[in-house]
């Protein structure tokens, strides 16, 4: 697969004016629309390693910092992931940070402020980051639930940038860049793809993502036709609803009609 | 017990297409129609070991990906089964994945996407899948609940293969090829299941499904008569509710009149 | 305390049956109608260990299935006694299965279809069941909330038997043969209990239980009248609410009436 | 403090007839009414040491029936005092046990019923009780909340004593006797104490226990005045609420109305 | 900071009585109104040290009983502040009682009643209090909520000391004594504060304590304005509510209007 | 960054009047208006190192005081920043009090009152406080929910000081000093900024802080426009509701019209 990053539009120039100035960036947007590739090919032009941490529910400040462990009787700090990149001078990248406990996120405060200090208080060590270490976040505000949501100050301290989807024929380019189908077949999976987006305000589902579209292509090039790949990949994931599910399939059928591989 | 698997659609060639394009797989149908079998049948196809996960509210993403273990006064990390399975090359089986709790589920992610890389954070180490490795996961629509969903994210992370009862009379030949009950006897049972089925949507409950028929149809090979059998395998499980038990023993008794072993 | 089991109805015959299939059973019924007897009875009759773990919140999958425990500064594998009946092929009993978390009872999963197969993934190990081996749940559906339930997706893994209260002149047959109390003292005593059993509908508890009539007539053989005896372990169990003791208080005491030793 | 026990009842001799037939005994009755000095009087009478253990939501079966803990680099068993009161054939007296979760309740299952057997699951030992071992458990039925109760299934498998104040005269003799007061004052203070139960279903309060008569009897003993004494130990704990105060102020005013020590 | 107590009633004497009488002491009354001076008074009064417990939602009975602790490789029983006062003989002191866990208060009924013992279940040790061990508890009714009370079996164990605010001259020489303010700013503080204790019944937030008072004065003796320190220590402390406040400032400078240092 | 601190009112003088007689210090405040700032800057000018502790729901008193950890075979005591602060005579700084759980804050009883004493219960260690030693809290009113404000008692231990932001023309010089924008942007970026404030009633969102400003300028002198700045670090940060954030966007582009670098 592809390393290419489409750039939507002046994402890629503000997010290394804040990497300049030492900013944390927050990217926000709907699944599957580029955000890690963005973070991924941010590395490669700022030449800065990146360090992934997939955020949820039982990630603690010790899985992000580092905690004591058992080696050869005795006990020895082991730095975690966050520290690993504080003190390497990567990029840590926290992908959907809304579904971390606000406890865990709390180690980060003098991190993304003018102090830029990471303080392990069971290690009883102070850790400065260099000037090449860049906090990147990344959340869906499709998400944003009544329990669940980033305190107001905790976004203040990122600039924010907002992404969404490719246009179109930029989508249908990157599906073909991507696994090698035809672009006609490309662009009727992006039409079938914009067309549900499109109805999407009705359905309140999260809308297909460029990534689906990709996967959906790679079955057409294994053999599937247009529909069966469009039906495992596009249309299925969407809803377990079975009436929403038929509507969608005709939608979906209207697009791809005439298909041919 | 047999090993045959019933195709009931195109299913085994969209899985093998999904294999061959290391796309993850997500099956979708009903308790008993045979997800199980279908990811056992492709892993002889395919030549790949399965290794099954069952999940549930208290898997923890430590028992899918490993532990440091305490051996001989040292600390040892221990590989979990799903890193296992990357590093062999498995088909690894998440079964009822929706029971899972989400921070568990996070560590798929990576592994899900183009990375197609397990990151072992508490470990410091990084497992890249090899070609031969394959995730598929499984869930019961039906089960559904307002607490308890997968996040549409996940599933636009999987081709999706939706899966449902065999027809009447291919359900009969595996009840027969199964436990070796007479053929007529088979039909009766599928005619009782087939009949609480399409009762289903008035009653609310899980249909039974073809594996308490073979559950009957051994009870009467060793001796039980029809009856005696669809009481205690197909009708009893579905509910405890007196009024509805009554209705749905009624439905069985038409179904299994006359019947003879 | 004698063990001679009274048969309801086919259980018995449904039971070896299911045994000699390697179907696991489900019991259900009312509280004390003869699940634990009944249990301990066939393994009596099929010669095998009885295994019996009482299930409750906090049940976890390792006090089942067994844990890894340091033992002279090492660490090491220790089988739960739901590993060891497997190894064993003994009849392991779930009593109130209803009870256990639902992440427990998913390590039955494997050793309830086809497989019959035990996965303990902590210790890397998979063990198959004799054909001896047999997994027996109880349940009680009056406790059915809608809080805690078992899925129809587990219910229909097993094949289940109904149990209810002995009739009357079996009952008081039973307590005669546990307690040595006299004949009409005993059918006094199962008087008192049909009696209230009969009322239940409009009092909404758990009806009294052949074994609170067995301790009855205990009481009653050291001494207690029949009325201390019923007012100790019939009524008072039943409910704390003064208006309701005294409407059952009556009913007793016309059943009793007239009582000697 | 004197040890003297002042019968109410029957409650004597059932209890003697339970022990006499291995039946558990339940306590029941309000705060104070005297279930504690019950057990202490019959563990005297009986010749039985008792093993008190006051229940609680923290109170896990571990803590009942033992742990392994980690002595001299090893580790072993060490027996909860549950099982130490079996194996002593001790009187174990399980206080205000609705208190307690259900999971820690589960291990007195094969206690009560003709088993009398203690599993530890986790030792993987078998303890069957001897003849003189003997369970009794305590509760307030005032106390029944909907969210904590006691389930009938358990309360079967006890003889339950329903307990009671005292009568007035004795109460107040116990008074005298516990505290040397002048026995005109006891009377006083029971007067008060029956003035406030009589009205105690207007108030829902825990009415006052005749320790907290014999808590008041010896600060007047000490120097205090009869209503001073009275209002710290029978008014003051009953409610916090003003107004209801100066209502049960004023009912105890009339009754110690003219007191002198 | 002078160790002065300012008697309010009969307090001292009934806690001299109480304490003859080896009967414990439960402290009622509105923040900072000098329950815990009262216990250190009568700490120094009585010859016996204080151990001070601050009771929150965490404390487990542990805490206070104490536990078991790996020292040197072996694991040794540590006493608990509990369980080191009663060996001495100490005034164990639970502050805020009431936030305590029920099941943490559990330890205290074998100490609470005739029994006067410490059972460590944990270690199998059984603790006698000598004479001079006393048990003083202490809560603010004003706190009380639904969600958690002191039960009324608990509070029945204490003879009970309602305390409240000194008398307005008796506080004013109170904040003279401990902070050597002029009389007439002490004065003039009191009456800010007993005026917004009057108009508390509409606001219904804790009323400012002595201890506010104490510190307000502080500020001024360091050369604060009256204004000033009264906002910082007597009002800022009661709202965060706008509007309240507004109104709070009105009372207090009406009262401290002219005031001069 | 520059460290200068702009003095808003009276706060540094009563900050140090409240450190020379021992009181303890409560900021209240919105989010990023200085509290911290004011903190490191009375450290400069007392001459007192900070200790700063971001607080959250999982903080424990353990991660406060210390607690005994592994070592070489045997268990050391640690001391924990708190533990550490107060041995040092520092400033030790609880950000965001409110985050914490009550029962982490029960160790703070004995620092704030006359007995300037932290009790290490687990340790069996008493810590008193040298003068040197302050404790400081903030938090933030805005966020105050029902289910988690100070209790009142704890707010009384402290002298608050309420603080909040700049005045218009002292905010612009600090974005001014901070990054080395011009005067006209930074005047710019505040008038907005107050915009907003002024609309925040309406919305009831979190208002732009001055660190928000900070971030704005940081970007605009690396080269992105005003437009392109505000939206990133001012706007985006404020709400995820697409109306919201139109209107915001034309308040913004007012303030900003004709702007240039």
């Amino acid at each position: 697969m592809s390393e290419t990053y489409f750039a939507l539009g002046n994402e890629v120039t503000l997010f290394e004016q804040a990497f300049g100035q030492r900013v944390p960036v927050m990217l926000t947007g709907p699944t599957g629309c580029g955000k890690t590739r963005l973070v991924e090919h941010m590395g490669l032009l700022l030449g800065r390693p990146v360090v992934t941490i997939s955020c949820h529910d039982d990630l603690t400040s010790s899985d992000l910092v580092g905690r004591f462990m058992v080696t050869g009787g005795d006990v020895v700090w082991t730095d975690g992931p966050l520290t690993r990149a504080v003190k390497d001078g990567a990029i840590c990248y926290l992908d959907e940070v809304v579904e971390a406990r606000h406890d865990s996120l709390a180690v980060l405060h003098s991190l993304t402020d003018h102090r830029r200090t990471l303080y392990l208080d069971r290690a009883g060590e102070v850790v400065s980051a260099p000037a090449e270490f860049m906090l990147v976040c990344s959340y869906n505000p499709a998400y944003r639930s009544s329990l669940k949501e980033l305190k107001s100050s905790f976004r203040q301290r990122f600039a924010t940038l907002s992404m969404s989807y490719l246009p179109r024929e930029r989508e249908a380019e990157v599906v073909v860049a991507e696994t090698g189908v035809g672009l006609s077949t490309a662009q009727r999976l992006v039409g079938c793809a914009v067309a549900i987006r499109t109805a999407d305000d009705a359905f309140h589902f999260e809308p297909p993502s460029t990534r689906v579209l990709v996967t959906a292509a790679q079955l057409i090039t294994a053999g599937a036709t247009e529909l069966e790949a469009a039906d495992a990949c596009i249309l299925a994931p969407l809803s377990t609803d079975g009436a929403i599910s038929d509507g969608l399939r005709e939608v979906a059928a209207a697009c791809l009609a005439g298909a041919d591989i």
